[in-house]
């Protein structure tokens, strides 16, 4: 059967967001077994896969149970891809054969999504944030320096791209409190101490490299994907007022470093095969390292609420230097990759002003309040605001999904 | 005995780098045992910490052998500075105590430093890079910028920061590859793909996180040195021309994150407290949350040679922000510190030309080049290049090295 008509015996699941085509990796436990440990997803159950493979579900020679009793993905990703493709393609096989619907110890590897608490699910070396779309980057050039040259001169040869802070990457659900840090009020004046005013978001998709390279062994643009293992959507929370005082001329720091969100589900590459399309195109021709190919993007719809009014409808589509152009740039210079390293996008803006990924731009520094649904307004986030991140890719058979980003500012 | 006073039985050890007042902790591995474990050092030898605990020399509860037969120290200082003080002083007991210079099984603990590898003592969670000579900022700022206004506006108030990669960071001895990436040969004309051609070192002292934080819980000022477990001699490794193109307005990437290189030995706060020393006066006042002690530098001399030439003589005492600072500014904001976690602190220039930590200020970008011993000269490092730092505080009763930061150009 072609694989994208294909169905689940598990019940609701074809029509969620979770269909037998995303199967999506992650980390749970439960209240009646807090032990964390690896989990797929189908429609609203978690697939228990460390009890899948005690319950001989799974005949893949080189995954052990220490690695599904585990409570990061890592050591599973790490096995290499050809082994989770194996795992994919035996979840696929177990959750659509219809005959395999009424086997007892089948189900009991599926657990209500309502009974389980999901995790922070890769061990995270390195995090980088890049700055990959042109209109978010143009937008910002807009408002802080010269319209008419609101890019860099840089950024249409390079993906431009910095470190960020990993330990204070946190799971969606975990509460964000506002940060304190310097400020200036009034331009010239001193800074002082105050709690951030400008709190906002910023709407991104990571990548997680699943391969490693070599200190000194840059990654060809051609092997790149062989590195990603998938994609998780992203919140870099940012507090616009710390971040400007700061930022010249080493780059952004407190301002970012109190917390950034991510969704549970590692969803990946292939799961999202069907997605991918063209990218802008890109004048000046990048040098050839960076050498673009035509279908290099993903269409992936992206929405932002705020206590439920959505405020942003975007797309990764939108972005100007793909997942490869990064990963090959990130390397270009010997710069070693780990297993678990997260690569961001950086915030996702697209042309309209709907589709504006961070605060910042959306109420347009401040000028343009935004109206939630209960009337109020917001130029920035509010003490008590939840931010919620959704993302799926769709086609005519079939949607994938992200779940949620969301955080609520405390 | 006046603790400053004491000597060790081990031959060479009181005159060395490496006295009974030292006893810092490393990684090692021998020829014939190739497991990577714990180890101090005294004078030529190291003292193989899992060996000593398993002949019953340590007598610490809560230190087991998998503390020490352990590919980093994170585990052993993790257990808290109560521990790492306890072994201190035991290890002070055992080496200083004439009565025990016969115990062959003792003495069975002592490796020759000769016959040792010494590897990445620390696991690397986040790295921080601060910005903190005055003299170093200042120099750059007039080669880049007005030297009229050197200093950026928001330097004088807080310690300027910025994340680094930590998965390219290795121990002493790695030789570092020169770096290829987009570099500008004409301002205003197009990037190419090229090797650096402006390869520098910067000199720095990292220190190390020993007690975590909680994320939104900042670290007091006052309690700041409670969650520092020691210093490392650090080489940030620089590629100007790479950073130069791509630095605005993110700050430093490829430029720096191809390799940075760390001395051996975790050099423990208790060994350097009679080097303490007073800051720079800081004008205007910081705010209050970084309130400045008199006494918050140390005093420890640090030179660089190229192959075996000294150009560099500079200390850690010229430090406008102390580590104290550091620390407390980079959680005002409730980031979150982990065990293992490096911040260091920037280049360290002193006032005098030859005090100057990096090549682009020694050389000054290029217009007065280092004339080496065998009469060739510098600008930028060539390949072949070897690079030693090496750090000691020093006494009229000992001195406390950090072993050396190398590493050779290829």
């Amino acid at each position: 059967m072609e694989f994208s008509k294909l169905k689940s015996w598990v019940s609701g699941s074809n029509d969620s967001f979770f269909p037998i085509q995303n199967l999506p990796l992650g980390v749970f436990s439960t209240k009646e077994n807090g032990m964390k440990r690896i989990c797929s997803r189908i429609g609203d159950y978690v697939i228990d896969l460390s009890l899948l493979h005690e319950e001989k579900f799974l005949n893949i020679q080189s995954i052990q149970q220490s690695h599904l009793k585990n409570e990061f993905l890592n050591d599973l990703i790490r096995l290499g891809k050809n082994v989770s493709t194996e795992l994919r393609n035996q979840l696929i096989e177990l959750f659509s054969n219809e005959g395999n619907s009424g086997l007892t110890n089948l189900i009991k590897c599926l657990i209500s999504i309502h009974e389980c608490s999901l995790h922070l699910p890769i061990q995270i070396g390195d995090y980088t944030d890049f700055y990959s779309s042109r209109e978010h980057a143009t937008n910002v050039g807009i408002m802080f320096r010269d319209p008419a040259n609101a890019l860099m001169p840089n950024w249409l040869h390079l993906p431009v791209g910095y470190h960020g802070r990993a330990s204070s990457i946190v799971v969606s659900g975990t509460e964000i409190q506002r940060p304190s840090g310097q400020i200036v009020i009034k331009d010239g004046e001193a800074p002082v101490y105050s709690k951030s005013r400008q709190l906002d978001f910023e709407l991104e998709m990571a990548f997680v490299i699943g391969k490693e390279n070599r200190m000194g062994d840059p990654i060809p643009i051609q092997n790149s994907i062989d590195h990603i293992c998938g994609f998780m959507l992203f919140n870099d929370w940012s507090a616009r007022d710390i971040q400007k005082w700061e930022y010249v001329p080493l780059g952004p720091f407190l301002g970012k470093n109190f917390a950034s969100t991510i969704s549970p589900w590692l969803v990946s590459l292939e799961a999202l095969a069907e997605f991918k399309c063209n990218g802008p195109d890109q004048t000046p021709t990048p040098l050839s390292y960076l050498n673009p190919e035509a279908e290099r993007n993903f269409d992936i719809q992206l929405e932002i609420f705020i206590n439920d009014t959505k405020i942003c409808t975007s797309n990764t589509k939108y972005l100007y230097w793909s997942i490869s152009q990064q990963l090959a740039h990130h390397t270009v210079n010997g710069c070693n990759m780990r297993i678990g390293d997260l690569c961001a996008s950086g915030t996702i803006s697209g042309p309209e002003s709907t589709s504006y990924g961070s605060m910042l731009e959306l109420a347009w520094k401040g000028t343009k309040p935004i109206v939630l649904n209960d009337g109020t307004t917001r130029t920035f986030l509010q003490d008590g605001d939840r931010i919620k991140m959704i993302a799926f890719a769709q086609n005519d058979n079939y949607k994938i999904g992200f779940g949620s980003c969301e955080g609520r500012i405390i």
